[in-house]
């Protein structure tokens, strides 16, 4: 038998910038990083796929977009700015899916553009899907407008859209081009969006870096009031340990079982599907979170004193630490705790969960044991 | 402004098989291959997308594909094998991708299980699709059937589908797990495919390998006759020269304009649509280096007895060098070269088509004298 080995490398880069109003004509941010990657030769083109929530609160943005966009040197931009409505809805509709792959080809968006996702989470797996799936992938940008989407989806390499009721079954790993975050947009966000956005830091301060839980440990009732110097570092550090471990892990595209910034999110997908996604992925995985930290403790792996503080700063958040769902529904289990089948179907393979050694301190398990979390459910509920 | 930089690396490996008879129950090249990939902890799964062309020719195909993926230690096999019929058609036809995505739900297959391919090229791009969309990518695993999927599409890193009249549009770059290329499905090729299967290893020695061009010169009556010895070594050399590119090259993923396997290509994708796929790929490649060729030896960049090899080399392949649509029709361009424009914004940015400075060295240019490609046009012609 003859064979040939094939074997090589692909390299990816991008950069995430921190900005505060990328559209105003002062500032050179996103101008600049496209006209460094102007080529004499031909144009380039740029399509904006815009959220349609962020417009309801930024009016004049769209005016803004164009004609900030039409000044970069070496770049066409399409003649239409598309806005769609953002929120996991828009993650259900393979048709929308379908129309900007349309307008990726209606407006000659090639391997050499770029597609420009504005907007929360989910309009930027949707826009993320599309744009890798075009052309076998064209370049996106992502300006993400969210807490949450600033600080973790949005400069991570993930992409999707939801399937038949299975949240994520299509999608993709396709680094972005670059990322901008820009403050301004974290101004105009709701109540439940600010907060709910900040889980996600306390998820990777607990898995990753105690001192960054301490941190938030004091600025969660300044931050939960809406303390946005605060809010900025947050999201910095979050974002930053997010990436140090995509790009640090080994493994970014994941072909392993190992997934530890999973931690808390597998009650939590579970929890957003069952509530219709009345609860936001923030507030579910706040849940999540609560009741793995509290299986921890009750495992013997971290103190009560530990888990009081993580529910503490959770709470201080006012973020919710327990939902009924998670408890048996007339002597039947729990519909949550029945989807901890689901979840590993999902990542295949194994069970895999992370629960916490210590805080700061990740570590995953294989097994769960059924009435320790139901114990686990009960004193969540207790601590509310 | 803050910034964070992200920057890591992806490896990605494969092995390329070459066996006869694969499903033999005394061949374990493909029971070994799994086998070693198997994992004490769970079952891993596998599901079968068969080719009914194939299917034709090998009636017991289904039957022994099952009895032998049965005794795989590790592996459990979807208890359907799924039969679509092959050709360019399956790649216009998004219900039939999305059946298949649905397969991969319905049978459970996650990030740790194989798609398994077993067809000509169309049917690889498609099942490769199917599978790089779902969970993000699920592995899969190609068997190319065909000499033009054995020596070129099958052995690399790319798949796709037709999307609105729009050839590969939606598609990714997605590594096979692994490949297994079966000598035996070539016995059962029809002549068109059999000969036009050899172009690519022209196309691959004329850019690359001046010594395995002047092998295929010797060899090209026999090979053309049926030889298989020869057609294997023929298959094994192009499958070695693709990989090298691939892999050698410095841009797997193409983010770059350089193309140089695209040699001949142009006018190629063109003439296939153009004649709603009458012309096998094969053949319009054909057409392609002939043109390509002689458009080299008008710009002075080859001589006058180096095109005429290259042309007889195609001519004892029986293949075709030249076809009515590169003509002016009625006085109007030739849709062919009018296709130039539409080639250019397929990959984008500049004009980018690969000529020939000698037998086994490509060369690109970004400008068609269009005079002298109707001149080349016409010595096609006259040497047919």
């Amino acid at each position: 038998m003859e064979y040939i080995q094939q074997n090589f490398n692909v390299n990816f880069s991008y950069g995430v910038f921190f900005s505060s109003n990328l559209f105003d004509p002062a500032n050179t941010c996103l101008s600049s990083f496209l006209e460094s990657k102007a080529e004499p030769a031909f144009q380039k083109k740029l399509l904006v796929i815009l959220d349609g929530g962020v417009v309801a609160h930024h009016t004049n943005l769209p005016q803004q977009i164009t004609s900030y966009l039409q000044t970069v040197r070496g770049f066409q931009l399409a003649p239409e700015i598309i806005t769609i409505s953002g929120g996991e809805s828009v993650k259900n509709d393979l048709p929308l899916l379908f129309s900007l792959v349309d307008a990726i080809d209606k407006y000659g968006i090639d391997r050499h553009s770029y597609v420009i996702g504005i907007g929360g989470g989910s309009l930027l797996d949707l826009v993320g899907f599309a744009a890798a799936v075009s052309h076998r992938g064209v370049k996106h940008i992502r300006i993400p407008t969210t807490v949450l989407s600033q600080n973790d989806s949005g400069v991570g390499v993930k992409n999707g859209v939801n399937y038949k009721g299975k949240k994520n079954f299509l999608g993709s790993f396709a680094p972005p081009a670059a990322v901008f975050n820009d403050a301004v947009f974290l101004t105009t966000l709701d109540t439940r969006d600010w907060r709910s956005g900040m889980v996600e830091a306390v998820k990777v301060a607990l898995i990753k870096d105690a001192p960054f839980f301490t941190w938030m440990e004091e600025k969660a009732v300044t931050l939960t009031a809406g303390d946005m110097p605060a809010m900025k570092e947050l999201i910095y550090r979050c974002a930053a340990l997010h990436m140090q471990h995509i790009g640090g892990g080994g493994d970014p595209f994941e072909s392993g079982s190992s997934r530890p910034l999973d931690f808390g999110h597998w009650s939590a997908h579970k929890l957003e599907q069952l509530t219709n996604f009345e609860l936001r992925h923030g507030e579910a995985v706040s849940i999540g979170i609560a009741l793995d930290s509290v299986y921890s403790f009750l495992l013997g792996w971290i103190d009560e004193s530990a888990m009081q503080r993580i529910l503490t700063v959770l709470k201080n958040m006012q973020l919710p630490i327990w939902h009924p769902l998670l408890e048996m529904q007339d002597g039947k289990p729990s519909p949550v705790i029945v989807g901890l089948e689901e979840f590993r179907e999902h990542l295949g393979g194994q069970l895999t969960i992370s629960l916490l050694r210590a805080i700061g301190k990740g570590e995953e398990v294989h097994h769960i044991d059924l009435d320790l979390l139901y114990k686990a459910v009960t004193i969540c509920k207790n601590n509310q």
